[in-house]
């Protein structure tokens, strides 16, 4: 399959702006990202679309339930990544969690010297579409042709995270060795019939002192034997922290991200194993994370997720990030295990 | 102001649908339900293209900072009223909280029989709009010129639920005297480009056994000083039920029509006054909860919220609404007060 006419336009100032964070990643910018975002506004629509949100008639590889809406976000986004095959070398996903080659017709001059793997969960917090609160996309962008047994943090040089609510918007991090900048989360909007646009440029976690704090609490089932959960869940309701958790990692983390201030957490326990994938979720949420200038740990060791390599496509874990010194102290709560 | 050409349009299941449900009122069936939908509709396109959401530079009569889409919302709502002004006789909102007469230059041959009021919240859920949360337009259609000092239970024949997610959707709640159906509750859907159309016809909450039970604590901050409030939260967590708070009250009721259970909670305590306004919050939502066979009460009392009269377009209360048996049992931990 060869490239189609030309990748996807962005508008003018999303073009000089990653002209400018990415002087030497023409296929990243240009054509990866671009693509991603495509995909995203193809997802959004067909959403708008999907009145009914039904059982697929089967389950994903990890045995999770897979609704119509899935399928059709996963087709969308492997079409999308076949019509620019060029940059693209692999791509897995939650739902089809195998490295598979990305089929390039292109001949030895089209394909160029940049080569990336793309790692997506294209339909993020199935539990919540039906009720039609904001759902996700998740991309990992990866150097060279898989994603696995390498360092996260330095191979995962960018991710993207697709906000499917009242609007359509996306949060873009970035963290490539020898760009100029060295790491930036900046966030995009998607008007209706128009080009993706820049809404915020830069997007950093506050700094403090914070008027409010808002806390994120997954998984809260396993405090009914986790005391540590228990007393850090009681600890933020009597310190007045407020509650705002959808159960969607992506507006989750979009909620911290906007309101300058959060702490996610999805510990796990004996009782409860971890659920989030490493590669689908927690490493591409971790870098968007650390771009806008905060923390993504794993709770019971404290080791930043991006430090881990990831050795296989289903591995999964636990999580907490938001705010540096929300983070912290989260981690100080579990540290007695 | 005459009508336009005529209200909108909506699918023909919809309208026979109505037609069943409403044999004896043309009006409410062919104008306040339609025009209120396609309040929702524009309201709906005018948040997607809404990127920057920024404050309005004012507060609103509660004294809340206005964000410019509540002005982009009240504006929408305004202007779809005054368009078709036959069946409306008087209107007011959260943004504008004073029951004004809609200017009719409808002659007296035009002007039909029925007469309602229109009691709205054009958008519910300021604080997670910016994060691009699902949010919600509430209406309360009420008899006659005013909605003040009468039972709701027997006046507020009708309200709905305007739901922007990755999709529209609405819930739709008629309880009308002398209609072939005594009460009913129903979802719909507006696929972009299209007309509404019927999702559920009947929305009810499930009876029972509850393979997942969920809860939904608003004001958690108030638990901090409020035992009783903390009790209730602990119990939750120890019978593993699963947290669903989004901070919107549309979103969060609509999680709960559409899981078939669930218990939102916003009690009021001596520092923690309540938030929810009566007339554009509580007494809709609880209509809508009621038709779909739930209960919504006032926590420190046990009374229905149907039952208590508004006598002030300002005045504020405490809610607890959803599964029956879920409301029931909150109400037991509320009662020692």
């Amino acid at each position: 399959m060869e490239d189609m006419s030309g990748p996807p336009s962005v508008s003018r100032d999303l073009e000089s702006y990653l002209r400018m964070l990415l002087p030497h990643r023409a296929s990243l910018r240009s054509v990866v990202i671009p693509v991603i975002l495509e995909a995203i506004s193809e997802i959004d629509v067909a959403l708008q679309s999907s009145l009914h949100v039904t059982l697929a008639g089967t389950a994903n590889s990890f045995g999770d339930d897979q609704l119509n809406v899935d399928v059709v976000a996963e087709n969308i986004v492997r079409a999308a990544l076949n019509r620019y095959p060029s940059a693209f070398r692999t791509a897995s996903s939650e739902e089809d969690p195998v490295e598979r080659s990305i089929i390039s017709g292109a001949s030895a001059t089209e394909v160029t010297a940049e080569k990336y793997t793309v790692a997506f969960d294209p339909l993020d917090g199935s539990s919540i579409i039906k009720p039609n609160w904001s759902v996700g996309s998740i991309f990992g962008i990866w150097e060279g042709e898989s994603a696995l047994s390498k360092s996260p943090e330095k191979n995962q040089i960018a991710a993207v995270l697709g906000v499917y609510g009242p609007r359509t918007t996306a949060f873009v991090a970035l963290q490539v060795p020898g760009a100029p900048v060295e790491s930036v989360c900046f966030e995009l909007g998607l008007p209706m019939r128009d080009q993706w646009q820049i809404i915020r440029p830069v997007v950093k976690l506050d700094e403090g002192p914070f008027k409010t704090r808002y806390f994120a609490p997954a998984n809260l089932r396993s405090a009914a034997d986790d005391q540590l959960y228990m007393n850090l869940v009681s600890f933020y309701i009597k310190e007045k922290y407020t509650l705002r958790y959808s159960g969607g990692l992506v507006p989750d983390v979009a909620h911290a991200l906007t309101k300058g201030h959060g702490i996610y957490l999805s510990p796990a326990t004996g009782a409860s194993t971890a659920k989030l994938r490493r590669l689908y979720e927690l490493v591409p949420v971790a870098l968007v994370v650390e771009c806008a200038g905060g923390k993504a740990i794993e709770p019971l060791t404290g080791k930043r997720i991006l430090e881990t390599p990831i050795r296989d496509c289903d591995e999964r874990g636990a999580l907490v990030c938001g705010t540096a010194e929300e983070v912290e102290l989260a981690q100080r709560a579990f540290a007695p295990r």
